[in-house]
């Protein structure tokens, strides 16, 4: 199946009432910068990288740029040796010149990776979580890039993590019957008033949530450590309470904030500080233990998780397959994440829709903890196949690819 | 005087004969995306982003954008209080999306403040280092934004460093007399032959250069050892010459190959693996000490410089204007540097013209060491008021602005 040619779609969409809103992205508006793979049949590969509204035009831009010599291209040739077409793509010398592996051009790579996964399993007429299962150990490693981690990941130490855990798969099969186990995102956005995350951690745990998301990071603490106290109380001792600060703080005053919000006794403190921070994060964590730490949304490419996780600086890794360099990447860190002993609970700024396949891989092929995963379920109606939440878990996706399409 | 509107112009400068030319960007094409703020009167604020060509419109793009909100601004009033300017323009939350600070945004960043600044000089009529000199410490800082380095270097040490230096400018005032000393990075393209290297090493030694540049990262490590040992031996034990891998090594390969150009006794070695990678190069660092390492010019902002300093990943800070948040980040990173003892040597992707500004000010303002600063020739006929170098030495610009005039 060859591509033929690529569409570039900017689809914006604006939220409501709040929603969405955190201390440093004050009224968001989300969007996707869509690389559509033709094919000249009915299947179409589509990519997302996700984005805030104004400036989503520079990502489809540089996808134009970066994409154009996937025409022409035989899917399955193209990803027998992925992890090359991968590293040709990311040190495109005038396109390194403007990262290198970061901002604008990385994330319309991942919208381009994406595509590319999202055409793989749906010419093989299986969803990803199942065509990633389904790829042998070296296959799989083939797809992926992993320069620039030697000294910490071999291909031969990553084919090993595959071969072992292939081994023991039958032990982690029952999360296809059971799904995967969803946290809510949503109760506590940054703009909503107390009544209306008190009222909305009522409803998520009614809907069987059993673990909640508050953003703080207000210019007042007291605020920040009044509305924790709240959801607490309204969820009980037994909820697991993230909180997540954006970015907001820097390092005195995260040292000095974490230590009062562990009063309520938070699973993790998510973004205390500025993303490329590997010190000031292993600064905090160190502090702040046995509180833990989650940050990866804004962390851009494999080299910087390496130097996460080297420092001790998280405790969590939500990486993001719409922020680095989409499934490849998302799965390379995911490898370092496994070998370096950290958790994997990816951030889903594709509303979870390609990391309820990512995850299920992750645990089933990988190994990886079956924790949770994010679920924010405001674009759910611009989605062609919605993830489905049943009881607070992902409903396992049985519809060929990724499930990234949108309706037009 | 008031900015009515705003130029952008995308500049793109062919190279010839493996000019420009380094391991990682082997055909380069020299481009800047170029932000012009007019007046209304005959003085237009102009400056810089450095780019390699294709994705130039992206960083232009981006400018419009970003620049907006400063039409109808004064320009005194706005650099009154640059520094909250900055960080308002650099946490507009959708363009913040797309870094945090880094890529293609921060290079149109970049673009946008530099054009401040030399509007600011040529409305005051002295040039950018004069401008720069003549600030007090408190109007300097009111230019930065500080923010993300509270544990490290506050507002009030800042100020302490600018008011100490300001009592001891005297002892640094002879630069002005005698300029400011290059280097000449342009003996030793990576494409350049061995012949082609030994001539142009004569002729800069016979133009009264002392310090050298040779491109390392050859596929074949024995071709750099060749090369160096070649420059070594042209140039004489008393030639300070330094070498760049330009990123091409992983962290392995950069500790064995390291050892071995040791035996030239380079100066530095630049940029020996992924510029984000601050634990890799703190591992390099301290395994080939006492050899130096030099790194900056793909580090995107103050927040990863301060993690390599505070790691002692290197050893010579190659902060770039055209490359961070423009004069005002440079300038603040400048501030860290000497407050954690690293000398700042910078990278010139504007070919010096507006750096030989900042180290005059860096020497006598700040007390920086002057050491040397790089100088590359190849597209002096396209700038207005070309960097001046005379027995290797840049003579100090007496023009009002930031010399970053292009021709039409």
């Amino acid at each position: 199946m060859q591509i033929t040619s690529i569409e570039i779609k900017d689809k914006r969409f604006d939220l409501l009432n709040g929603v969405g809103s955190d201390a440093t992205h004050t009224t968001p508006q989300y969007a996707y910068a869509v690389c559509c793979l033709k094919t000249g049949t009915s299947l179409t590969g589509t990519g997302l990288a996700f984005t805030l509204g104004v400036g989503t035009d520079l990502v489809c831009k540089a996808i134009e740029y970066l994409s154009a010599p996937l025409i022409g291209r035989d899917i399955e040739d193209l990803m027998q040796d992925f992890g090359s077409v991968y590293r040709k793509m990311v040190d495109s010398p005038s396109f390194r010149w403007l990262g290198p592996h970061k901002g604008v051009v990385h994330l319309a790579l991942a919208a381009i990776v994406n595509a590319c996964y999202d055409l793989w399993a749906k010419s093989r007429q299986v969803p990803l979580w199942k065509l990633l299962l389904d790829l042998t150990p070296e296959e799989l490693v083939n797809s992926l890039d992993l320069s620039y981690l030697e000294e910490v990941l071999t291909r031969e130490q990553a084919i090993e993590i595959l071969t072992e855990n292939l081994q023991t798969r039958a032990l982690r099969q029952d999360v296809l019957a059971t799904g995967y186990k969803g946290y809510d995102t949503s109760v506590g956005w940054f703009n909503f008033s107390d009544e209306k995350i008190v009222a909305n951690t009522k409803k998520a745990m009614d809907n069987g949530f059993t673990a909640l998301k508050l953003k703080v990071g207000s210019d007042d603490p007291m605020r920040d450590i009044r509305r924790a106290g709240l959801i607490r109380k309204t969820a009980g001792d037994d909820a697991t309470i993230m909180v997540d600060a954006n970015q907001k703080w820097n390092v005195p005053e995260a040292l000095d904030i974490c230590r009062k919000l562990g009063e309520i006794n938070p699973f993790w403190i998510e973004e205390p500080t500025h993303p490329d921070d590997v010190i000031g994060h292993q600064t905090i964590a160190r502090n702040i233990a046995p509180l833990k730490v989650a940050t990866g949304e804004h962390i851009p490419n494999k080299v910087i998780f390496k130097n996460f996780f080297q420092a001790k600086a998280m405790d969590f890794c939500q990486v993001d397959a719409v922020r680095v360099g989409g499934v490849s990447e998302f799965l390379t860190i995911s490898l370092l994440s496994k070998r370096m002993g950290i958790p994997v609970v990816p951030h889903v700024g594709d509303m979870g829709q390609i990391h309820q396949h990512l995850v299920l891989f992750n645990h089933i092929g990988m190994g990886h903890e079956h924790l949770f995963l994010e679920h924010i379920p405001h674009l759910k109606q611009h989605f062609i196949n919605p993830a489905e939440i049943v009881d607070a878990y992902y409903q396992v996706p049985q519809i060929p690819g990724s499930s990234s399409d949108l309706k037009d």
